[in-house]
């Protein structure tokens, strides 16, 4: 989109405030806690979380593992030393985030009262100063703040999110006056003359910017501006990691509001800018926003797989050089999908331009949700787009980030669904969901029905209180416009003439597109029916020849799914399947396979080897491509996302 | 061979001493000094190194690079610094010891009178103390031997050899007398107590030792041993490299008595050993030796390609883990093979064994050969044993230890041709060539004449002034004894009935075959005339189940020479070709291809793209092999040692 219309949009949205919040926001998210979720899709992967995924996280943080035993370890005050990973409180806390957002959908007795339990041993471990971390407790209390690489604000930042979900789904407050006492703690010993902190590992500024809307105090979107605007300026210093070797790795090189580019550690970039977006947001910073912009640019026109992952590299977790995506290499971490979720929910809310929720849906149903098995219990640390065969998604890591990360999002899948403002409403996700959202002339009742992603039948009833007129946006994805896919990165290679359909009442209506969004303006009656039909078919993808990578392949989209072809429907070996531009793929949805998806089935040229390995022949075989995010659940095998349009030439395997 | 029957022999043989060297040697090299090369193979190329790598060298190291001017400079006292890299000093010398061989073969007054320019100019820059390296006394004359890694010592080691062979071919002593001034300053600097000294790039050991057995003076010999002995007891330190920081890297980890593996720098370790057999041998020292068969069955047996190359990573220039041994990322510096040449060599002395020259000649003709272009002029660092088309030799190195190594090692092929004791002549390398060994009864004159490689026919003139009885110990290689190449990593797959004869004058003779030589002890007569006829079918290699990379895999061997598929015979694209266990090859003579090869032709089974991409079918097609060392003469493209034998799978390149 335009950025000029970008901002004009932020600055004529710039009345549609949060109560109490200074916000100039465009767009502000409907919470989780406002939305329930009656989803074919989602809902029973929320329910596998709750039932399945949620339980894992507890009993790897209180049982398995040391996580919980070193709250209790502090609350002793008898000498013993921390157990495990100087970060692992913040896995306690993502799994309580977890289990907030969960219990919401799924409500739970025996697991709040683990909450509960949880919290209360939580409380008993903060300081009587308000610190509360249980790695330097134990082990070094006289070395607190001592090492920016340590991840002491992280870990606080975390406990912030948690106390918040934990409170919006059940009023509770100890774990929120907690999280008030710690980040008073921080904001006094930091915001002082002379005492530069430059965190390690992003995550407190974003945290601190949802303290400060649950509890309306200013001083915490100062304090999470403090630790932005402490980036960039030479004061990095980490004990560990001596003389912070590599600025760029957490994105340390320049003043936030001078970055351009994306570099580092995915995670860690994500967490940042996600807490800039908010604070750009919320302080009506054109220079953030400027910069965000930039960044946001140079992810995905540069630096983003079609799954919506980003970084490329194992080595430092993040990314390497421009366009540089190797597939079965791919690292891809699962929490920076769920990081782009974050952050492109924030880029949205602040610009008003579709575009985002278009990258934001594309991390959520490929490169994230490829993060957890359809069983529920197993994770992928790193999401690659091709496997020889070596990679499972596994029980647990020892840097055990990723799974209750997943489960977060999945388990808070309500608060990307809708947005609003004074007058307006927006529907960015197709996710059968209700909802009530209060516009200044009333609340208006939501009922959304749909079989997205597996049909693009989206049903939406709106039912005001009162009849009213206010303005409609519903989200018309990119690839439903005939549009390249973001940043142009990726492209469609066939021309598809099918359109999105829009009525009301059954009847063709009139909208405006705007940034992305039909905007359908009328005065809604109670039960009114919005019919969107967004055309499904089958769309080739090919890269822009800058991605080496990707030369000469093609990948199937249909609708949000980025498809891939995994060894268990075809024969085990994938590496000798041709996929000519002009093969056609029949979409058929199969109830029985990986819980019901929606399968791409064609007849393409797949090379074949003679018993005796000495000549090979090309044979026309059906192939069945399934959704990336369903790979990996029938063990160990091949797996390509990327397909041959050709081959230049073919080497032996011996 | 067995290693009783190894020490035993080198027992019988502690008789046989060289002039003035206390020295246990079972077999002494003929000097180069003493054997002139006549050989149609080789002293095309011997005369391409005088004419052509010589002059290159000359006008690198004086013109294009600073490093004769460094020593200028010295000379000048005027304040100069040093240009370009700390070890550029090693580089003058080692041009020079090439200049000195290939005087001998090739003389020529305007390059002589260069190398004594270059000599008063090296001359010139020693101080006055006998200290003789430009980067320190130019750059910080206070800092001299404060950090081991700066190669002061490697430098020193260098002009010790250039001045032992300049000194032999041409009777001139100036720069021996500049090389023993410093080698005594060494002496008299480190041979004191408390002065531990860790060289961090070995040389100097296997340099002093040709100082000691030139000048005959024991002190140089007992400071070689100095040199060995100040290993692996932690004492190593450098600047530029932090505490050592792996000891492995330069063989520091162990005494060298107790080494049983190879470990780091490949180079390194070779010079190293090098010196340890020397002093092993002249000492008697039975750790020594039994470290050093340990550590050759180790790299032998476990980390050597089949082109004689070790190192196989450019991470370390060195060894990784057994086995690990990737053809196109193979990294087999140049210089790593010629040191390959010169610690089997002093192993072969040591013990009696022909094994060692098997793999001698195995370096020789492969990994260190191919180092050098068919036009002299061109060089690789490192020698893949498979190429996608990336590889081509270059002008000249930054670092350009390479070029003058390969060129003093084919200047100074003399030196390896034929052993001697007091009563026994040994033929090591079938080379045509004319030599005079004089045994404790009398001259023996010898001429060897020979097609080898491209023929098995070798005749060998025998010629002792007086009629004499002594055994003449002919090397019959592994390979033409149906015996596994060394160490059964490689094996051939079919079996070869053909075997060498040996006749004497036409008639059938009686031999012993001891320690793989065929020994035929009789009364020598003038122009007595051995035949020995090696068998040159073209065989099969394959490599033990360990080495993954080479697993269902064949290479091509015919006589010492490793073959290749190159681009240039075949069409450009050779990732196709499949070679079935029992294809047919016939080798025949080109002297119009590569100067003059013999090639190997064979009906092999190659996978076709049709020209819509979208298919492939399997021809019969003629393919053409070359010896390896001929490759990337003809531009750049691919090439494969290891050629599939079967299919089990392919690979779609897009």
């Amino acid at each position: 989109m335009n950025t000029k219309r970008s901002l004009g949009l932020l600055l004529c949205s710039a009345i549609a405030m949060n109560a109490g919040a200074q916000s100039l926001q465009a767009i502000q998210p409907v919470s989780f806690s406002q939305v329930q979720i009656t989803d074919s899709f989602w809902r029973p992967r929320m329910q596998t979380v709750s039932k399945v995924t949620v339980p894992v996280c507890i009993d790897q943080t209180e049982v398995k593992t040391p996580r919980i035993r070193n709250f209790e370890k502090v609350a002793r005050h008898d000498g013993e030393k921390h157990e495990g990973i100087y970060f692992d409180d913040s896995d306690v806390y993502k799994a309580l985030e977890a289990i907030a957002y969960s219990l919401k959908t799924y409500p739970d007795p025996a697991v709040e009262k683990k909450a509960d339990e949880w919290i209360d041993k939580i409380a008993a471990a903060q300081q009587p100063d308000g610190y509360l971390n249980t790695f330097y407790t134990l082990n070094a209390p006289d070395k607190r703040w001592t090492d920016m690489e340590k991840h002491e604000d992280y870990c606080a930042g975390h406990l912030f999110e948690a106390a918040v979900a934990y409170y919006n789904t059940t009023g509770k407050k100890k774990l929120l006056q907690v999280a008030t006492r710690f980040a008073d703690h921080i904001d006094s010993t930091f915001r002082v003359p002379n005492r530069p902190w430059v965190s390690g590992h992003e995550e407190i500024e974003l945290a601190l910017v949802k303290l400060y809307k649950t509890t309306h105090q200013q001083k915490y979107l100062d304090l999470a501006n403090w630790f932005i605007q402490q980036r960039g300026k030479g004061h990095g210093r980490g004990v560990i990691w001596d003389n912070w070797k590599n600025a760029d790795y957490c994105q340390d090189s320049l003043p936030v509001e001078q970055q351009r580019q994306i570099t580092g550690h995915a995670v860690r970039a994500m967490y940042l800018y996600t807490g800039v977006a908010d604070v750009g947001a919320a302080r009506n910073d054109e220079a953030y926003m400027n910069a965000m912009k930039a960044v946001w640019e140079d992810v995905v026109y540069r630096n983003m797989y079609i799954t919506g992952g980003i970084g490329s590299s194992g080595h430092n977790e993040g990314f390497t050089t421009d366009y540089d995506l190797p597939n079965a290499d791919a690292y891809c971490e699962t929490c920076a999908s769920v990081g782009m979720v974050f952050w492109n929910q924030r880029m949205n809310g602040l610009t008003g331009s579709s575009k985002y929720i278009d990258v934001l849906e594309r991390s959520l149903y490929n490169g994230a949700l490829d993060g957890l098995s359809l069983s529920g219990d197993r994770f992928f640390y790193g999401n690659p787009l091709a496997s020889g065969g070596q990679h499972a998604r596994q029980e647990w890591f020892g840097t055990a980030c990723c799974p209750s990360n997943i489960a977060r999002l999945i388990a808070s899948l309500g608060d990307y669904v809708y947005g609003k403002s004074a007058q307006d409403i927006w529907v960015n996700l197709f996710v059968g969901s209700n909802t009530s959202i209060p516009l200044k002339n009333g609340a208006v009742q939501l009922q959304q029905q749909t079989g997205y992603p597996w049909t693009g039948d989206v049903k939406i009833t709106v039912s005001p209180k009162r009849s009213q007129e206010f303005p409609l946006h519903i989200r018309i994805p990119g690839w439903a416009q005939q549009q390249p896919v973001p940043g142009a990165t990726y492209f469609y290679n066939d021309h598809s003439d099918a359109a999105f359909t829009l009525t009301v009442n059954g009847t063709p209506v009139k909208y405006d597109m705007e940034d992305g969004y039909a905007v359908i303006k009328r005065s809604w009656k109670k039960n009114d029916v919005v019919h969107l039909q967004l055309p499904m078919e089958v769309r080739k993808v090919q890269a822009i020849d800058s991605i080496k990578q990707d030369r000469n392949r093609i990948s199937l989209q249909r609708g949000p799914l980025v498809y891939c072809v995994e060894h268990a429907d075809n024969a085990g070996d994938i590496s000798n399947i041709i996929l000519p531009a002009n093969t056609v793929f029949t979409a058929a949805y199969d109830p029985s396979l990986l819980n019901g998806v929606v399968t791409l089935k064609g007849e393409v040229p797949v090379v074949k080897v003679a018993a005796n390995g000495e000549s090979v022949t090309t044979t026309q075989q059906t192939i069945t491509a399934i959704p990336y995010f369903s790979w990996a659940n029938r063990g160990k095998g091949q797996m390509e996302i990327w397909l041959p349009e050709k081959i230049t030439s073919v080497n032996i395997k011996p």
